[in-house]
């Protein structure tokens, strides 16, 4: 038995995130089509490093299968990616140890969050980006995301349906569940696009996405960048800012 | 009567190209679409830059015309980018001289052609960037696209379909039509992205994409950096390289 290691980009409007979904286009499914048309049985993912909800990219998504196949790796990278749709490709293919699981083994992720600030909306960004037409304060932005940089109770910052891994279900301690340590916040202004790359140990469901629409509360001058740290104090939902939209989030590389 | 100047962007895949045609989508059947319905009866744009092909993009493409209406630019502008299509926006609007002619008037344009120089297909940049899998020399390319730089006769980097144009159909000399003045033209690498951008005074029908096309066949050692000089001289369309395809272009600003 082989444990391959897959690198996947994808563009992710045309798929209703990753995870299989029954009656929906999914990366999952998506990838399992070609992986058992390519070995010519029934295949499945072993693991993947984590779900992307829809309409979220990815430059670097890992997952891994395992075969019996002693094909060449650049065969079946070549041969899958003939297969996949025109909106998935696999980067790269390794054999890793059969104990290598693409969730487990998560050292840190990378996202990006992309935003065309500018007062008209920009026909070459759009699918990639969100239009912010109002003036943001960058400074402002930074100073609010040094606060979320370090190891935090991210639980404001989630959003409910969070539930459906709560640490009930996964019979962990529910205070060490919604942990995570952010070791990077970087926001880089690029013409008239603001970058916002965040790196983290693990990201909660919907965390990037609700931690930029406070930062671009906080950039508009609706809310003080010292907010932040009672937001993430008061362990509550309700106090942080709305759901930044899917479609300008991309997961941009996995470490093990 | 005002001469009202539009700086437009689009994301040219879902159009037919800039020009009208019959029974099918351009961007100027849109955007005289969205000027009818402002203004509350029909009207046509006075002139324009030049055309774009199907499937090329814009930055900047400029446009002009004519209204006897006394409404601030900035409600117009505003009312035109609300019934114009998502794939099309205004983004910069001017009152100019009655004289202005978006075309005649043009000092030079700049186009960029990307290619995505990767073994593998990029589906983040699928769409904007031609896929280029092959080693690319890019210091031939620059020596060859040297060759290509001043006043030369063209006519070997267009397509016969020029004739659409000729010079007897414009009465002008037919020595003189095929003559541009290319001002500049710089190949940058960036990542695995070529980008190439090509200033002019004026640029023929295809000869972009056949002046790219030709200087892929340099990179990829298919031809000599020098056979530039003797293609130019022949004046002779089967001498130059392949089309380059069109959704890798953009043009990027037209000055006057």
């Amino acid at each position: 038995m082989r444990n391959i290691k897959l690198v996947l980009e994808y563009h992710g409007s045309a798929f209703f995130g990753f995870q299989r979904q029954p009656g929906k286009p999914t990366i999952q499914e998506a990838l399992e089509k070609a992986l058992s048309k390519f070995f010519n049985r029934r295949m499945k993912i072993a693991s993947a490093s984590g779900r992307t909800d829809t309409g979220v990219h990815a430059e670097g998504q890992v997952v891994n299968f395992k075969t019996s196949s002693d094909q060449k790796l650049a065969q079946i990278q070549k041969g899958l990616n003939a297969l996949l749709p025109r909106s998935i490709v696999i980067k790269k293919i390794d054999e890793v140890p059969l104990d290598f699981h693409a969730r487990y083994g998560v050292r840190s992720k990378v996202y990006e969050y992309r935003i065309w600030n500018h007062p008209c909306r920009s026909p070459l960004v759009a699918g990639r980006a969100f239009h912010v037409p109002n003036f943001l304060n960058i400074a402002k932005m930074r100073q609010a995301a040094k606060a979320l940089v370090g190891k935090h109770d991210f639980r404001s910052f989630t959003s409910p349906s969070a539930i459906r891994t709560s640490p009930e279900s996964r019979g962990a301690s529910p205070g060490s569940f919604y942990v995570r340590t952010v070791k990077r916040f970087q926001i880089k202004k690029q013409g008239h696009l603001v970058l916002i790359q965040v790196e983290a140990d693990g990201f909660l469901y919907h965390m990037i996405r609700n931690m930029i629409g406070t930062l671009l509360e906080v950039g508009r001058g609706k809310r003080a960048a010292r907010e932040i740290v009672s937001i993430l104090k008061a362990k509550d939902r309700r106090l942080a800012g709305m759901t930044a939209p899917s479609e300008a989030l991309t997961l941009i590389r996995v470490t093990y």
